[in-house]
């Protein structure tokens, strides 16, 4: 090990001051600010730079990265270390603590297609005691609305089966040529009722596109900034909820030698210097390996195409080429929010897991799409009428998922998931009680909905308001933060009208030979946006580096 | 027009007489029997032959026949002659009146895929009078079993879901490699179940494979005999029940010459002679034409590849070639066979259209289930077990699909579907109160499921039995008959373990010089087994004919 010192760049928000590569480290008074950038003085520290040797570098301790260096280790790797800029390990799987020590997984929280998820599968062949629990909470969803009028299963409407009907519509008009063009999900179903709609009731155009939004609680964007084109979901088996990832993240950890994880270290570059890639961390570290295994969200990689100083930025040199520049024009990153909703007891119905909420639907929607002349009239005469208004509270605009956890954990908490723009929106509250006034008229909307009427009762205080059972007391409310936290800025990947998301996987991972290597679950294809995606291109990587290592 | 006379092959069921190629037709005397083929007299009746030239022969008055002749005189074809075996137009369209004037379909009675279905798009575009009316009829699925036990949409069993994931489990088999050995539905249910046991609870093994039984309901066959790997039925759009066919078959009719439809008019020879085609029928005329196009079913085609009379029988000179023998080898047909059920008046819920009647689940198969050591083993150990005894009456081993019509249409009947081998057994039956004595336990426990415990009171001979409106008095019963129809002889193509439906499809279309023509649902992919798909072939034949008289 050996040390020396340099200089840097000095980059700052909205601008940078390039100082060249003298040996010399910058630390920056509190009084810097981008416009006085010239006359303001710099305080010059001079701090050593120490470089580690090392073989492979991993830059963050999500599944993948994990997966990556226990994968490493088990095939004989002897010099690794995981950078981990959080000062915790498990990325976007997160469990925290709520009310009484109850369990929620922020992040991630499903085994999703269990009949080809390696994950699951390694997980069953593990005595019981080492698994992380789950449950299978497929069932059919209660579906509300606003009127408080159920809609779910309703045998003249059938609205669950024209949702299947719709989506077929949407893939058979991809099929026609290679060259249709990709339109958002919402323009797609106003075509839909446009062509069908001599086909349809007036209740059937009025619900079903609410309806149809559900897909928003699986891909974390609205329907006007969806993809039709790469919407569907093929699920390849039932989805079971994990209780919780934190077992499965330990797990998977305690294979891994305990000094190869460095939490709290930030990369803020890697350099290809031939044969070797330099990584430097915000510590003042700079490890030299052979490999490098950047599992950073996509929203994360996306910061390095800009100059502009983000803390997670990573600066590449040299720079990320033009085949990741262009897939980044052809990928989009959303923002799946979550909100827990801890009650004292459980007052309402335990029969179903899971409830949509839907967004306002209108008998003036009806009137235009049975009056529409033309499907391109018709999209404009809706552009106005399908606006957000959220400064405004109107909260009835979003559909809304909500998992029942009594029914599947006896737990007495809802988890409800949201979309953007809801998402920033909701985590800028930074606000229980802002976000539970936000909320409350849906929340009233779904205890009524199973069975209990009483009005809610706030005890975020804990003074324990009521003794009487069936009025259900909320103790508690937890908000998600992902597009807040410079390592994440969101969620996942996501497809926005246009987008292509083989490009970037391809981009990332296409060349064999490249010592700067990714994984993380906006690199591959199958489990593409999943846990066990995530975890297979840990997998992948290391059994990439490994057979490369053997060959040096 | 000129005539001539010659010797025909006799051929007799069991064995065949050839006197060669001598102008003279023979007719045996009812005595004649094959085992004293050599001492009976046999009296020789000369019958002239008259032979008819023509441009075009169509072999079979069904909705692709006509469809084809309707093109062709469309396309300015003015000498064609469509030849119908049976004494009515439609082949398996077939609407027939029952009590009080009521109408069905016992042959196909919906409009499948109308997301793609030409002839529905057709029929859109006519004026409301000109059309045949229809009705989406697509809802959730109420299932009842032999203990009444409602099954359907049950929050705990999910059997809806775990059908899903059961599919898309077989699905996966198939996508590992080219060479996976396609196996019976039944065999991979048990495949399913004993590798999944674990994470199925005793009452999901017990009735899922009762409930992933009703595809035998779209095939019309029982699992045993159902081909996992074709299983799979892609919906491109809701199913519309038409109301009727009829007016569909006599508007496709009624664009086509009169005088070109000749019923009762039985193919029994189709030559090739240079560049004509003779084809011979049993009223003593031989059509000379530059095409037939046949569109008999494949069950009666493959007649011809044995030498054996029957009745519907063509004798092919040269014989069908071994491509097309080869393909009958991967490809078998089915037996969809239906049950009307006629009440007096509707005494039941009218909220669902659709009942399936599921077979007897039981908790030994549970056990053997969870006790097995393999799955070969598991295999063994059912066999006996899932024996069909129809002759004892078992009717509780099938599942049934009724389609309560007091809902779509308000006609208080139930039309039920039924598969091979239950089909054949109630067709021979030819007897009311035999087919009602049948399938009463059922039709109780359907009356009982839709909320009427009465005892149903039997009324054929009309003798109005009781007033109370209350009681569900059965007026008549109507089965089909096309396991016994000599032009038929079941309902359409399927899939047996092993099959693979593309290989009859290319050897009967793909060559498009060839002057014998074939249509039919069983001559086409998209649509195949349905009324659009034939009617699809039927206009691709007519242009191909078309095209190809142009150039004579």
């Amino acid at each position: 090990m050996f040390l020396f010192v340099h200089f840097t760049k000095v980059m700052i928000n909205g601008g940078h001051l390039n100082l060249g590569n003298i040996p010399i480290m910058l630390q920056l008074t509190a009084s810097f600010k981008p416009k006085d950038c010239v006359k303001t003085p710099i305080k010059v520290i001079f701090k050593p730079m120490s470089t580690i040797e090392t073989q492979v570098v991993i830059v963050g301790a999500g599944i993948s990265g994990l997966k990556a260096a226990s994968d490493l280790h088990k095939g004989g790797c002897n010099s690794c270390v995981v950078l981990e800029g959080r000062d915790r390990i498990g990325g976007r799987l997160h469990t925290v603590e709520g009310y009484q020590g109850r369990k929620y997984d922020m992040g991630a929280s499903w085994h999703h297609d269990t009949l080809v998820n390696g994950l699951f599968e390694e997980e069953l062949g593990l005595p019981l005691e080492q698994r992380a629990g789950f449950v299978f909470d497929d069932d059919e969803m209660i579906m509300f609305d606003k009127d408080h009028k159920r809609l779910d299963m309703d045998p003249n409407m059938v609205l669950e089966i024209l949702q299947g009907e719709l989506l077929k519509f949407i893939e058979l008009q991809f099929f026609e040529s290679l060259e249709v063009k990709d339109r958002s999900y919402y323009e797609m179903i106003v075509k839909y009722l446009y062509q069908r709609r001599d086909l349809l009731t007036d209740d059937q155009i009025k619900y079903l596109p609410q309806v149809c939004r559900y897909l928003e609680l699986w891909h974390g964007c609205d329907w006007k900034t969806l993809s039709s084109k790469f919407l569907e979901i093929a699920h390849q088996g039932r989805n079971a909820m994990v209780l919780h990832y934190s077992t499965i993240v330990k797990r998977v950890a305690s294979t891994i030698p305990e000094e190869w994880i460095q939490l709290k270290s930030e990369v803020t570059e890697i350099k290809r210097c031939q044969n070797k890639v330099h990584v430097k961390t915000n510590k003042n570290k700079i490890y030299i390996c052979d490999y490098v295994v950047v599992t950073v969200p996509q929203s994360v990689i996306e910061l390095s195409l800009h100059p502009e100083y983000r803390r997670g930025r990573i600066e590449f040199i040299p720079p990320l080429g033009p085949e990741i520049r262009n897939a980044f024009t052809k990928t989009h990153y959303s923002a799946l929010g979550k909100v827990v909703f801890e009650f004292e007891n459980c007052c309402w119905s335990k029969e179903r897991a899971r409830i949509l909420s839907l967004g306002k639907s209108s008998t003036d929607f009806t009137n235009d799409v049975r009056n529409a002349q033309s499907y391109e009239s018709l999209l404009a005469t809706l552009q106005n009428k399908t606006q957000y208004h959220l400064e405004n509270g109107q909260l009835w605009e979003f559909p809304l998922y909500f998992v029942n956890l009594a029914k599947t954990t006896g737990v007495p908490s809802f988890v409800m998931l949201m979309q953007e723009p809801l998402t920033s929106y909701v985590e800028s509250l930074q606000d229980k009680n802002k976000a539970y006034q936000f909320f409350q008229p849906i929340l009233e909307g779904l205890l009524k909905t199973l069975g209990n009427s009483n009005p809610i009762c706030v005890d975020f205080d804990n003074k324990n308001a009521t003794s009487d059972q069936d009025i259900p007391v909320l103790k508690n409310l937890i908000t998600t933060n992902w597009t807040r936290e410079e390592f994440s800025l969101g969620a996942y990947s996501a497809c926005f009208p246009g987008d292509d998301p083989m490009d970037l996987i391809i981009a990332l991972t296409h060349n064999e030979n490249s010592r700067i290597r990714y994984a993380g679950e906006h690199t591959i294809m199958d489990g593409a946006g999943c846990v066990y995606g995530a975890w297979e291109s840990g997998k992948r990587e290391a059994a990439l580096i490994l057979k490369n290592l053997q060959g040096l």
